[in-house]
Formats: C-alpha cells, sequence, structure tokens
C-alpha cells in the first residue's frame, strides 16, 4: 500500500510520500514513489504514484525517455511542455499507453492495473498547478475548495488535513499537517512505512527549497509525533465534561 | 455505509452507531442499526449491523423469531442461551443461515452479500465480552489489547481510538472517544450520517445506564463536535516549531 499526500497552498506546494510496497505480507519492499524534475527558476515538478507499481515504473520510464530522447517535440516532454496543463497530459497519455499494453494480462491473472499519480508544479511564468491523474489517464485539479490531494491509503490521514488545510495556511504549517497526516497513517496500516520522502516547492520559485528523506530513526519526525499525540491526549482529557450530549 | 463502533472497557460496554443507509447515492434513507434486548438485571445484548441491509435485518427477525417462539430451545434464544458465547453462536447461526439462503441470488446479480454485526453484552454471572460477527457466522472476541471493534467505514475514526482507548479508560470518557471517533468519520464520509443510537452498559450491572439517540440537532454533540476542532486546531498551532524534523 501508499500514502501520498500534496497540499496546494498560497504560499507554495507540499508533497510527502511514504516508501513501503508489498505483494502480499510477506513480500515487503522499499521504493521510491516520488520523482522529481527541476530546471532551477524555469519549472520544477513532482510526481507521487500509487498502485501497481509495474505501471507506475513504467510511466514514469516513459517520461524519462521523451525527456532523454532528443528527437522529442518541445510539446511531448514534461521538461519542455509550454503549461503545468501539458505536463499532465503528458503523464496521462502515458498512463493510457501503459495501462493498453498491460490492462488485458493483468486483468486475464486477475491482478490489479490500479494506478493514480498526484502531479504537481510550476513553470516560470506560470501558475502551481496540482493534479490527481487517474488510471484511465483522466485527470481532475485541486482548487481552493479542495487545497490538498491524496492517493493510497488516504482514509486515516484525512480528518487531521479537513480540519486544518485551507489554501492561506502558511507553507511551514502545510509541512507539519502532512507529516501528522502520514503519522495517524503509519500508525492505522502496516503497509504505509517509514522512511518519507518530503518536497517543498515555494510559489513563484521553480525551484525546490527541501527535498529530503525522512528516516525511520529522525529524531524530529519522532518529537512530532510524540508532540502531537500528547496534545491529542491533552485535549481529549481536557475537553469540558458539560460538553456530552446531555440526557434526555 | 454505515460506522458502528463497540468498546468493551474495564467499567462497562459502550456502543455507538450511525443510521445512515444508501443504495446509491441517490436512495438515502434512515434505518436504525442498533438493537438491544434487556432482562433487566439478567442479561443485557446489543448489536449493532453494517452491509447489506436485507441479510442483517433477516438475521435479527430470526434472533427474535426464536425469542418469540415458546418451542425454542432454552439453548436457542439469545434471551435465555447460557453465555455470551452462546449469545455470538446462535447470532453466527443466524447469520450463516440468511447467507445460505440469498448469498447465490445476490452473487447472480453482482450484489454483495457483505455484512458484520458487533455484539455485546452481559448476563448475571457472567463476564461481559464482545464480538465481531462476520458474514461467514465466523467471530472474533475484544481482548485487553485491542478493546474496541469497528464495522462498517472504520477507518476515519480509528486514529482517535488508538491515541486514547484503553481497557482502563472511565466509560464517560469512552462514550466522548466513540463521539469524536464518529464525528470524524461523519466529517469525511457523506455515507455515514446522523441521527446516532448511543447504549451504555456498566459492567455488572445487565442494565443500560443510557441508551439514546442522539439527534443532528443535539446541542450537546454540536458543542463537543466544535470543542474537539478547536482543541486540535489549538493543539496543532501550538505544535512547537523545533519539532519539525530538522534541515541535513
Amino acid at each position: 500500500m501508499t500514502y501520498c499526500v500534496g497540499l496546494m497552498l498560497d504560499e507554495g506546494l507540499v508533497f510527502l510520500s511514504d516508501t513501503r510496497t508489498n505483494a502480499g505480507l510477506d513480500n515487503i519492499s522499499r521504493y521510491r514513489k516520488m520523482f522529481s524534475w527541476e530546471v532551477p527558476g524555469e519549472r520544477a515538478i513532482v510526481m507521487l504514484t500509487a498502485g501497481n507499481l509495474a505501471i507506475t515504473q513504467a510511466v514514469v520510464s516513459l517520461l524519462r525517455e521523451a525527456i532523454e530522447n532528443p528527437d522529442t517535440a518541445e510539446n511531448d516532454s514534461i521538461l519542455t511542455a509550454p503549461t503545468m496543463f501539458r505536463v499532465a497530459e503528458l503523464v496521462g497519455e502515458a498512463m493510457q499507453s501503459v495501462q493498453h499494453k498491460y490492462h488485458d494480462t493483468l486483468e486475464q491473472r486477475k491482478e490489479s492495473s490500479g494506478a493514480s499519480i498526484i502531479l504537481g508544479g510550476q513553470r516560470a511564468g506560470g501558475a502551481q498547478r496540482l493534479f490527481l491523474i487517474y488510471a484511465a489517464g483522466n485527470f481532475i485539479e485541486a482548487t481552493e475548495d479542495t487545497p490538498y490531494l491524496q492517493i493510497g491509503e488516504h482514509k486515516y490521514g484525512k480528518p487531521i488535513l479537513d480540519r486544518v488545510i485551507t489554501q492561506e495556511t502558511p507553507i511551514e504549517e502545510g509541512v507539519k499537517a502532512a507529516l501528522l497526516s502520514m503519522d495517524s497513517t503509519l500508525r492505522s496500516n502496516l503497509s504505509v512505512g517509514m522512511p518519507l520522502d518530503l518536497a517543498v516547492l515555494p510559489e513563484g520559485k521553480c525551484r525546490f527549497s527541501e527535498q529530503r528523506r525522512i528516516e525511520a530513526e529522525d529524531a524530529g519526525f519522532k518529537a512530532l509525533s510524540e508532540a502531537w499525540s500528547k496534545a491529542l491526549r491533552d485535549a481529549f482529557t481536557d475537553m469540558p465534561d458539560e460538553h456530552y450530549p446531555p440526557h434526555d
């Protein structure tokens, strides 16, 4: 399983992913699910992937081949496409092409070809955009009403985001909320696991301010997780008794 | 969809369920999912149901028919069975009988016969017990390691339970935690809806101390929900900055 989340805040984009994959409970490995490209000052792009690993790796490979192939038209490479919308189309087209190739044989074997990708980024002169690309290659976009997108095991980590994230949330608070959302998911689902990959892309810069791997023994993440547990337990204990539903 | 939760605490059992059912998004109704029986001082039993409504209603009807039928052997009615374990077996047998009748025709129509039941209660002289009965009629029991059971849309409301519920949690705190767990679920999944049904069964009493419906406009529940939202946001805001993962 997987949990990935992308936030689109006024101050910038925040991306967080776990690294655990499993083919059955007895076959667990670690794979990077965050892929990024940066032409500092010109464009910065992040992809987070969930679902069938062979499918999402093939999508990333197709996009990389197009970047590396000198014959690729400007409009057909995510590093030269004129808009983030076109980048999203290219990711969707790569997804369709991979699905076209493997969907039927996977279906025959009753295996899932399900896959989804969060794509976010900005190019100089354009707005920052955040998309969710489905297995059919179609996609939706984050808006001010829904300034975050999740893929994979999204439910455990949604309540905290729903309560604290708005478009106006400062970017450091966004990072904190994404980490706490991941923390809730890690606690409840064993198939989501450390280490984590974090990327932060401030609005208008087209340059990552942070791209790092957070290891299982990371003291900062542990402290954040413990402080949050304590804060929640304290808030729960301090909840005034008169807030119980009164008796009839 | 549905969300139901049962807690087994040293001080007693707590049960909470929503009342929303849907057959597609455009066919939403309200059905009671909590069923209770009380012979004050001798035994008290609660069932919470999730899944195919026709299946769970049929299970409840079979159990009621057995209670009402004067020819039912003592061992075959949930109101006269000698142990809560036997009560769980009776619920499991009713489930098997209903599944046997409808499973194949539901499968033909590609409809789900999935259903699950939380069963809890106590009889005089016995311990309080809490079970989760599956569609196959088999069941598991809550233990000190896992003092709560959930059915239906369980993920959104699990983090709060994981953080605050232990067997030693006082019963009023248990009620508060169950309500907050439901509150998180209501916020995140439209197919779980008010009103709620709450039942509290103190240990050793075999008599409910509380059985009530909490309506959408219930001032106490609203206040609890708002106080919790505020406490969470405050805890989040107050989280010290040094708890961020430090930069490399």
